[in-house]
């Protein structure tokens, strides 16, 4: 960190960890979630702390144990015994005094940002992408440049992540049969994660509407003939993230229709997954993705008419609008809190065509980056309303066709891949995913 | 509401619903809980919404469908929709003007706080307890009366969660046995909750060291002797909570020392409930439970010398430093972001002494009020330090009897009782706490 720091001309950078936020009184807060920065770099979730890094050394600013508190927190370590297991000089949170022209990140939270910005004595706002000034913008390439690569010990995080989470899908598929509603699997696969001593890193999307892309309700009810689409992710105590995606037949049994879709989908993951080396454009892997599924839809005569032109435009973008996958470590969207600026290299830019708007990746890959992969075909009607309504497009998708897919609300199969000098490596690879595997899980006894 | 209004002259009221929070980036928020005071009136958890009532008739101001937005989050239901659903005026938040002196409450949320403040053209602090301008008392003393008693309906919301809570707690006996960790425990229980569709009301404390009153961690590993304290509640979709306390033993059995002070505390449980009824001071429900726990820790040997002394000195608070309980309703600690306006009637004021510094209510009960009744015993080390070095409390205290408890850290029960015109009903009456009963459940499988 002070070396990119020295080379880059930064003299001192402030990170700070945040408040707790309250849910619906003050005392009664959500669960508190530090800044993937500090976590980063400190690897405590402590409440309230900043981290400020000078040129030759680091100083953790930190509360110091409140005794009127002890009775409702228990006994908190001293500043001198964080000091000691933390191997840094600590000092009270109450004698930081921001160095002149110091960087800083700002938090997510209004809450925190208004924290910070009394500390630092700097007007804040909550982290919106861009960084407002220069010295900032410095400090948070320095971030990515330390965060797009994971080294031995973040692996070994995101890989135990990647084993609850799996174990999470597993208990899924086989407490499906006997459940009525998604809420019920919904608990099932989230106490999954909570018995191993780990959180979920996002709000799961666990429904029969898949379609519906972020889907966060859980309350309808699973009717024999269902796909069910369960986007669960395990987050470990450390913080670091996985996002495994995968889509059952409530009844335990893949219809005709859900099996040949649900085969294109898996062939395009595979075909991306397939991609996924160190210098590959990770655009490219995104339509590695996209020209499978286009194929595949072609075979079903879900679309008609030549690959060249299908391709050319973006045919199948109609089914799978979103981007094929993101990076993932201590954030779900790692590093989202700073933009496209971990996502895009400098001098790229996003596409604002519909296929690859919301492709929130597109560097080259390296060794150490893990990312998701995880294309998915749905039925959005408004997305099909508008290509049935756009003579380019129209007539390249057999609409009399489709309506036999009519039981294939919404796909997607999503899994970690690191990036590796050879093969990735799929962290998430034991958790089932051909027709046959689902299937016997599904039929499997809990 | 309306009349209430004109009652206390207030011209116009405004009620925010709030704005999701985020968790570590802003497309990764914390699950979205809207303003008790906007679910009490509207009852639908509307995100950016703000109910203005005026005089004659209310007005929602709500976020019109954004079709950008349709495809991540499924078809919404136009203004006009939400207009039939909820019979009333409803226009886009967009056309929101502030009605001139309108009173409002704060939010509780820094970022919420900003939008309203916006949106009022008027500074507002994120709610802290006594709202600053005299108009938004008025309104606060409003909420106040329309929410401290519970109608037919939220009664029913109130059953429907201490029910759900109920089977978590049944469920966390019974699991325990096979566990090791504190997070195996609060994951049955968790999803317990979850799969009837419902949620946490506050953070579960699921842990062998009770006597952390706010104990949210959960990753102690369980021994065989300890007692496992669980405060674990459930929450509505509709937003209703429930608060429930069990403890029980992880090995399945009390020892000799713990079914000790378990009766004691039960005994105390058991006088404080039988005074909750109608103009009952809850002082006195407080006092009941600490008379009954000087009692019998009289009784054990623990505490020494005259009843009446130790009353006088209230020797037992050095084990039982909180209060008895609290209102409960939609918050858990119900509109305790009016601060005391809720839980203490005009010109009456929380006391400074330790016992009831931490009382979070003092009104004489009505029919239709929910508390908590939730009396413990614990033995928190700077409270014993302190005792022994006070003069004039540590002689009551026979520290060396204490000895004999050492396997008792933390013991607490807690039932949410709504008073009537007769008897108190206690909603969570079905789940178990005679020590036979728990030790049943605790050996009976899942």
């Amino acid at each position: 960190m002070q070396a990119l720091m020295a080379d880059r001309g930064l003299g001192a950078a402030i990170i700070a960890s945040g408040l707790p936020q309250p849910r619906n009184f003050a005392h009664n807060p959500y669960p508190f979630r530090a800044s993937s920065h500090f976590l980063y770099l400190l690897g405590a979730p402590l409440q309230g702390a900043v981290l400020c890094i000078g040129p030759e050394h680091a100083t953790l600013y930190a509360e110091p144990p409140d005794p009127a508190q002890r009775v409702w927190t228990g006994p908190e370590p001293s500043l001198a015994e964080l000091a000691e297991e933390l191997g840094l000089e600590v000092r009270s949170v109450e004698q930081f005094q921001a160095p002149e022209q110091a960087a800083c990140l700002a938090p997510v939270d209004a809450l925190s940002t208004l924290w910070l910005s009394e500390l630092l004595d700097r007007d804040l706002e909550p982290a919106h992408g861009e960084p407002e000034h220069a010295q900032d913008q410095v400090l948070a390439d320095i971030m990515v440049e330390l965060r797009l690569c994971h080294d031995a010990a973040a692996v070994e995080q995101l890989r135990q992540a990647a084993l609850v989470s799996e174990a999470a899908h597993r208990t899924g598929m086989q407490a499906t049969e006997r459940c009525a509603f998604e809420f019920e699997v919904r608990a099932a696969m989230e106490a999954a994660v909570l018995r191993q001593g780990m959180t979920l890193a996002y709000q799961p999307i666990v429904t029969v509407h898949g379609e519906v892309l972020h889907n966060e309700r859980h309350s309808n009810p699973l009717r024999p003939g269902d796909l069910l689409l369960a986007d669960v992710g395990a987050e470990t105590p450390e913080g670091w993230a996985a996002d495994v995606t995968r889509t059952w037949p409530t009844s335990g049994r893949f219809s005709a229709s859900q099996r040949d879709v649900y085969q294109v989908v898996l062939a395009a993951q595979q075909a991306a997954i397939a991609c996924v080396r160190p210098g590959v454009r990770f655009l490219d892997v995104h339509r590695a993705a996209l020209e499978e599924l286009t194929n595949g839809l072609s075979s079903l005569g879900i679309l008609r008419g030549p690959l060249a032109e299908l391709l050319e435009h973006g045919v199948a973008t109609a089914f799978f609008p979103h981007g094929v996958g993101h990076l993932l470590g201590l954030d779900v969207h790692d590093m989202e809190d700073l933009g496209d600026r971990a996502g895009y290299p400098p001098g790229r830019v996003r596409s604002s065509e519909p296929g690859l708007r919301f492709l929130r990746l597109d560097r080259d890959l390296e060794p150490g980056m893990l990312v998701t992969v995880e294309p998915g075909f749905y039925q959005i009607e408004p997305l099909l309303e508008q290509a049935r309504a756009d003579s380019r497009l129209g007539r390249f998708i057999d609409f009399q066709m489709l309506r036999r897919f009519a039981d294939v609300r919404g796909i997607r199969i999503g899994d970690d891949v690191l990036v590796t000098a050879s093969d990735p490596e799929v962290l998430s690879q034991r958790l089932p995913k051909s027709i046959e595997e689902v299937e016997a899980l599904c039929a499997a006894l809990d």
